[in-house]
């Protein structure tokens, strides 16, 4: 390798580190955190000031996750402190005591505002969150709770007439086992003694994907097929792709190719990945494109040519991560691009904290710096894969 | 008034004429309506071809009036087929048989795909239909039917625990009042025998408008409130403004001011209008756009800063019902500006019916024609409503 391209990934290594410390983790703790009622709040504005009251369930579960996570590397007690006030927000107001489910979204003194009764996803960020609380605390009651949830979400999840979907067309949703694949993965690193399991689970999922969700003859993967797994052709959502979802898949399978060392999985990630990637990348524009059609239709969603935040997120952890499993230099060319799309227009180094929404031509089209659906996650996980994998690339190389 | 306005008006109401019959109405008739299973398909591309072949039973419903509207003004006996056609498909498959509720969406041979249960959209626009259906044939089933069914909208609505809402906060939402009026209005036109009835009823709504959405101290129209009509401030769902709603419901009351001979509801409609003219119409770029915030924060729906086509069409009625009833020169400038907004960028003269969804600074988002939300209704009323309106100015004047 070029020492160039080791000077260069270094610098771009101590910049992510500033910017995790200093402009995401430091924006979250001194706008998000609510020293009141615990729990965090994640609707805000530009300059960090409040722009809703209510709560997400869905980011309680992922800023805990990303607190203890980030605690785990950086052992700042301030970071144990709020992952403290998350589990305890999330243990006192966001399950439904009647029936065990959690709410989407509670008041900012945890009166019940919203319950989704058709997904499971306020309950999926809550165990990876249980799981990794466990990891640096080492209080058992955290890995039963983890465990327990799980099985209740199976329970909830294979039992008929529980989650009734929307649509009565019967579907498979490639959501599924993505969800799944993350919280299992969380879970294997978090608590020790389930591994076999685990991996048999894994495999199964990965299974599931490849035989339903990734099209060979049209090169990408669905968000949505039929129960056999051909293409909704003549729907909408049967068509409509989601680049920025697949490369996150992407780099799950990378992952556990190298975990489990499966070349198959490996080659399953990268086929993935330059797929999508040739997909999802807007020239002449830029970044990574909310959605695309899989027969190049026109779509209807009305954000479908925006850039969002969490795509560009998951393109530069997998075009990263192909960098140092292939030691392809077209990888770290894509990672840079990536890279310098975000650094020019997302990352806001006045304020903190990402900007998260822009129009197909890179302007901004809202300041808002988070909601019920933004918060800490995407953009610190990313930060803490790229320092990872770069620490990785140096070491190989040297 | 002066000549060459007359003369510019009687133009533009040849232009609408043509855009009409041969753009809009010819259109959905070769591209949208079903001659295998009846009914209409609105998920349609830039050319009319297919994208989706789910029918949005909203559209049955719509498309319904639309036909009927414009059967009575043109006598052209494909609209009277077309009307035909959609009652059949509603009556055949639009309603779940086991509670007599509507469905959302269906396959294009009727099988129910989407039922949403809280909301009575499906029901609202069926009654209009069936009430214009009426109008146009005479045939007393269809008046029972529409009468019966506003009975059981009626019954859904005050009775509590079926149309659990999303939300457990309590609130009041502008579209209730708003789709009741238009529901009522419709009836009156179609149906005798019941005026006195249906004005006490749009005198409550229209009380109800006032006492709980329209904002004096703030100039403008909620969409959403406190039980008590005070502003929701720390949520965003609150604080969210929807100017091309709000414009809708001002011509509506200028309208029932006109029927009713009552100066007070065109005075708060004016007022109305005048207001949020001036939120939603977008400098530099022109046209309406599709939110605001109440106290001008940051935003997060995601296509917040869009230009829809429907906000265009009620603001092109307003303004024009406004010059109508005022003679005030500032409303007819308005009127031609967001008709000229219209003509450089959502009406295709090629393929005819008009493109939906524009960025904020007026390039084109995507080129459906169609979708589940987007049919024959807004643009046709709009072309409907200004010759009616132009007829009016010119008569007047002369």
């Amino acid at each position: 390798m070029k020492n160039t391209n080791l000077n260069m990934l270094n610098d771009i290594k101590k910049l992510y580190e500033v910017q995790l410390l200093n402009g995401e983790l430091e924006f979250w703790l001194k706008y998000g955190m609510d020293p009141i009622n615990g729990g965090i709040y994640t609707a805000l504005d530009e300059d960090g000031s409040l722009l809703d009251t209510d709560k997400s369930v869905w980011f309680q579960g992922r800023a805990l996750w990303t607190f203890c996570t980030a605690y785990e590397k950086y052992k700042d007690p301030r970071y144990l402190k709020a992952a403290e006030s998350l589990i305890h927000f999330i243990e006192d107001y966001c399950f439904d005591k009647a029936d065990g489910r959690m709410y989407f979204r509670v008041s900012e003194d945890g009166q019940p505002v919203i319950k989704r009764i058709r997904y499971l996803f306020s309950e999926t960020f809550t165990i990876i969150g249980f799981a990794t609380f466990y990891r640096i605390t080492k209080k058992d009651e955290y890995k039963d709770k983890a465990l327990k949830l799980l099985e209740f979400v199976e329970y909830l999840r294979t039992t008929p007439g529980i989650l009734v979907p929307k649509s009565m067309r019967k579907s498979r949703s490639f959501g599924e086992p993505m969800i799944l694949l993350n919280v299992l993965s969380e879970l294997r690193t978090s608590i020790p003694g389930k591994t076999n399991w685990l991996n048999d689970y894994m495999d199964k999922l990965l299974n599931e994907v490849q035989t339903y969700f990734v099209k060979d003859d049209l090169q990408l993967v669905l968000e949505l097929c039929n129960m056999d797994g051909t293409v909704q052709k003549d729907h909408m959502e049967g068509r409509l792709l989601n680049p920025g979802h697949a490369i996150e898949g992407a780099w799950f399978i990378m992952n556990e190719g190298v975990n489990r060392g499966k070349k198959d999985y490996i080659d399953l990630g990268l086929k993935i990945l330059n797929w999508e990637w040739d997909l999802g990348w807007d020239e002449p524009y830029g970044g990574i494109i909310q959605y695309r059609d899989a027969f190049n239709l026109s779509i209807s969603e009305y954000h479908q040519d925006m850039k969002f935040w969490w795509p560009q997120c998951e393109a530069a952890i997998a075009q990263l991560y192909a960098y140092y499993l292939t030691k392809d230099e077209s990888h770290l060319h894509k990672f840079l691009k990536v890279n310098d799309y975000i650094q020019t227009r997302f990352v806001d180094n006045k304020n903190g904290e990402w900007y998260g929404y822009f129009h197909r031509d890179g302007t901004l089209s809202t300041k808002v710096k988070g909601n019920m659906y933004k918060g800490p996650f995407h953009i610190p996980r990313m930060y803490m894969k790229c320092i990872d994998l770069i620490d990785k690339i140096i070491d190989t190389r040297n």
